[in-house]
């Protein structure tokens, strides 16, 4: 059988489906999409893409299916091609534009129905006697062996965390991956991990605790990619993007754009190439603002006007970034003793208490060249009516 | 310079004092003391000996002082032969024989003084003008200085956590050390980190956490050491072993002694040698008996005999372990800000509930012959009035 | 001082130099170039760039002159600085577009004497009082430093060989550079290794050996070089693309610009983008075709219309492949004993056996579309005499 | 099923069978067998066993067989027991009492007949359904299967040379293992290795190379183990230890011994226990002695004796080693292409030349006394007629 070298998991075997998917050009675009977007401004070495990342997921699948004698073979090749399918979807730099994707065409990364029902995808999904239906209620999660790949302790996840901690060099990101599926098994149509499962599944969480701090919330990291996120914006408003093409092209496609574009996305963009990047106005936790400033997450755009006048700039000067809060799902992936099933948080007191402190980790920010940081600043503490000196915010930040 | 490769740091460099250190007797028995006295009966790999931790310990010494300019030359040079010597004092398989070596001779570990005082080793310091009582104190975590090799946060500990997880296979013990030795610094003359170490300190927690978990509280571990333990206790009373003697061992004197002994003794070196364990008859959490049982950690052979009777068998067949709680010192390690010095636990959410999950790793043990398990079990929960069934203390171990 | 967190190195300290050398457009632009150009269509990991490889260096060398004390403090600066800077000559994809450069431009990718000379990086250079010429001159190993960087056992190829290792997954690739490093000095403006690094110069060569043969010739990869540069060239002649702006290019301008070609360009861009690559119609060792083989160097496009004709297919379908026969030039490095200084290939019969087994990684290829693979390996067999079956190529090929 | 944890593989399952056999004394003997002798005088983290080599040996046994379907289910059992239980036969500290062994008793460490027939690893057998007849046959490489465990490329050595470089340190022992374990399979009885395996197999050579110049020939360890060698003869020799025991002692026993002997015997442990070792009087190659040095093999106690005559000392101070030719019979390995099986070192040129440069690691040493080393040594260079100055000798030790 034909094999590829994968830093991250050594050989992974391809046979013929595999080989026949990977000859797309759509699984060929994906070598071109990075997997942290631009979390390489951060971390040098995060330069990888989803196309290892979907070789990795389909090789966690397959092994996990292998040893699952309850599964018929035919539905274990549909898992496979789902796995290696799973993030067809996603659009440039990968979650940098899932919103802005989300918000101009009403598709989410996993919506990839039109996307595996034509083209050369569709064929190779034809002549193996796949359905392309099937692929994108398994890649939804709304299957039951769907949950292999979507739900609380997945695949995907265990690539990922495994993955990017081996690309950013963050030695935390260490999963016991190979026990962990080892330990999972279906009950019920609910897929479940082993009491003696139970440590290998904490290792998850805390790589994930981990991963959040150190790379996926990091500040650059966020600001580099709401500066994206925006130049997008503008270029589609400005007739300069189609957002429905959007999603198929590449990150060079995007990059090659951006540096086209007129007015401000343009300018974003030679900042962007320079990393001249904005910085923290204001960045604060939950603490700080209180659970009431999240309503602001559908206003963003009237947010940013109202503190750009607060502070007397231009409108583009400031960029609001509120996340949502971590969810924290695996803790709510089951545990099967002997006797009864329980929730992993209700299982390990570790990961009741992690989720605590994943929640410190979550910070909204107010972004600004640094020329205004200051005004800008000023203005955000006022709006969001901010008790605390920026001297205490630095100090959250590493 | 001459070196020496170390399978953890790589090549580690032995300066003239160092190599004169080494060929001395009391070191080169180290050599011959295992680090983790009966770990390699769960952990096949983990063989280490106290004398590649002694390397290793000086190694990350060194490294820290090296670029700390407030500390003079031969400060420095005394903080390193007190790190390869910091072990010195360790009886045969570490800590299974400190407890015994303390209740006859009370000479815990670090009372070194009469062994640097002496022999070849002072000859050595000597040689270079150093004087032995200032390593002891060193050793003790007594001096300023001293915070290096014995306090919350120091490379005693660094380097047995990363050591350990590479002989066992642990891969979740994982500690950022080279980062954290770099954020070290004395403020006036407190060891402490600076915040941009916080992460690097919060990983030697995590790491910790885990290897107590799945390494240092094993109960394979704890049943084999409480063994070997108390065959020791017999052939001191017994006349066949002399408790001053004993610390100066290594683990080959022990097990050669142990081998020839007579009575229960060597019963009980005939099961090890065969590793034919002892069973749990018992085994708790803190929540099933209470802080109260801790009192009997002064009377455990009292006890024994006692659960002995009511189970009707021989009291050699009840041993009772009793752990010390937890302490995580490390929590109390000061982080220096700008501004000022806060504690570890406070400046870390996270750790602050690290403390908890890690009480749950606390366990009381009555171990005994299979054959007697059930009668030696009905009897501990009797006596320590534990209100759970066997079945959930089952779940609680891996 | 300021870290980056590198996956091979660990934490690289960036000095305010460096940080501003780092803040240059030019510098950045090594983000979007990779280091291995297309080998990723081989080994779906190796996405790493210049950028880091760049960081790698300059680290690798600050370490080796940190211990030499005869070099004075504002030399070392000089040596980091150019470390850093050592490949911002690259053009896109690095050795891709190399010879095309040269061809077109006679600039070859350390001639950076007019990079230095101008811009930003200019100004970050007078500000240090720095001297770009002397930079240039390092860079290209003309002085006795820039041996560090450019000779026969220099920091630039050990930083590459186990980054490249890293990044591919191929796990031979070790090199013990730490301990090499300590092991370098100068005796006389020679830099030499101390005859206690013998066994580390070793690894390296061997390093360089399993390199060369896994991924630095392995045919997919030199057959996509072959088909891009082709393509390089079709726009340049059809003025398409400025050759002198080529080499400020990015990967993604490249990329871009080869999107929107026409003709033939256009169309090997459409069959890079989908990995639709050529196939070997001749792979041949030295052995086969003889050292006379490699005078058409200088005329390769006259061969491809040559083969072309002969096989009755339009010259765009042939690309002939003649590579430069392995140097190995580590060979010569001098290893220095008590007594004298003799060669690295004197000093190990084992280096000196390695060159010969390097010898038969070479091959050359000529590459077609698949459907007239038939007809151009026929024609090509002809024209350059080979006395061989095709089934023993394949063999040679893993 | 059970697993352990091992540091080289990861997780090793454990069917009833393999537990079952591992809880015999004599599978509990091998914990206490180091695996590579006294290389932890050199390299302090050598301390891995035997047991965790058979067990490593096993999984490796069954991970090959697993993907052979035309091996029955009772012979793939064989196998992983034969894996297991092929080193049972080894004495205390592994090959440096296996000559002793063999001269006194004629029993090598393969010769495991008598072990496996009776006691407990017989019952074991027995309750399986298992000959041992066949285990002796396929442990000896005497059968088709038995090709796995010994032969020129088998799973004893994949074993042995990534786990002795893991705890060594060595960073070049990396083997492909699980590549070549795929690309093995069965050829008309013979165990083949697959076209495509044929790097991984060239890597094996490799790591054998590397392993033998910085470990296995390191002059320390062969000192070190000619004096416990030595130390044993005399032991016999006095009636202080039976030979015929000796095979079924551990390491503590016979250190045990030697702690407790008479006369020199008693002397050689104290300076093992110190490590104050003889040094090397004369230590040269083939090419400084001829290959006609090698027929002093059987009469090495002679030849010593002789010397010390010339030399004025007494014959304990003369300790000779003339080691065996290096062999690497893995170049005889079959090499399996579409149309024919060619040996390994003609498929490879690179494996052909290998085999020159490890005969130059090569070497005979005469040890002794640092005292005596200036007299020995002239001693020694006339009797062996050695044209060759002392500095020489020196040039050749790293």
């Amino acid at each position: 059988m034909k094999v590829v070298l994968d830093p991250v998991h050594g050989y992974i075997e391809l046979d013929d489906l595999v080989q026949d998917l990977l000859s797309t050009p759509q699984m060929q675009r994906l070598r071109r999409i990075r997997q942290l977007g631009f979390s390489n401004l951060v971390y040098p070495g995060a330069n990888h893409s989803r196309f290892e990342h979907s070789l990795g997921t389909m090789h966690l699948a397959s092994t996990l299916t292998r040893s699952l004698d309850s599964i018929e073979d035919d539905k274990k090749t549909e898992i496979k091609a789902a796995a290696l399918l799973h993030d067809i979807g996603h659009g440039p730099f990968s979650h940098v534009t899932e919103n802005v994707i989300d918000k101009y065409t009403r598709r989410r990364h996993d919506d990839v129905k039109e996307i595996l029902g034509k083209g050369e995808i569709r064929e190779v999904l034809n002549k193996y006697g796949i359905s392309p239906g099937n692929l994108v209620k398994h890649i939804k999660g709304e299957t039951s062996l769907g949950q292999i790949l979507s739900s609380e302790i997945d695949v995907d996840r265990m690539d990922y965390l495994v993955r990017d901690a081996h690309y950013t060099g963050v030695s935390f990101g260490v999963v016991d991956y190979n026990r962990l599926i080892k330990k999972m098994n279906f009950h019920e149509d609910r897929l479940v991990v082993d009491y003696g499962g139970l440590k290998a599944a904490e290792s998850l969480l805390v790589s994930r605790f981990w991963m959040n701090t150190s790379v996926y919330y990091h500040h650059v990291t966020r600001i580099s990619e709401a500066m994206c996120s925006r130049a997008v914006e503008y270029m589609i408003e400005n007739n300069e993007l189609d957002p429905f093409r959007l999603r198929y092209m590449d990150d060079i496609d995007l990059i090659a754009s951006m540096r086209n574009a007129t007015g401000y996305a343009g300018e974003l963009s030679r900042l962007l190439d320079a990393r001249k990047l904005y910085k923290r106005a204001l960045y604060v936790g939950l603490a700080d603002v209180g659970k009431a400033v999240l309503r602001h997450r559908d206003r963003i755009r009237r947010v940013e006007i109202e503190i750009a006048e607060l502070a007397g700039v231009s409108p583009e000067y400031v960029l609001v970034d509120i996340p949502k809060t971590p969810e924290m799902l695996e803790m709510q992936a089951m545990i099967k003793t002997d006797h009864k099933m329980i929730p992993l948080n209700e299982a390990s007191h570790f990961v009741s208490i992690l989720r605590e402190a994943d929640m410190d980790n979550w910070r909204m920010g107010v972004y600004s060249p640094k020329e205004h940081c200051e005004a800008v600043g000023k203005a955000a503490r006022d709006y969001f009516d901010v008790n605390k000196s920026l001297k205490q915010f630095k100090l959250s930040d590493l």
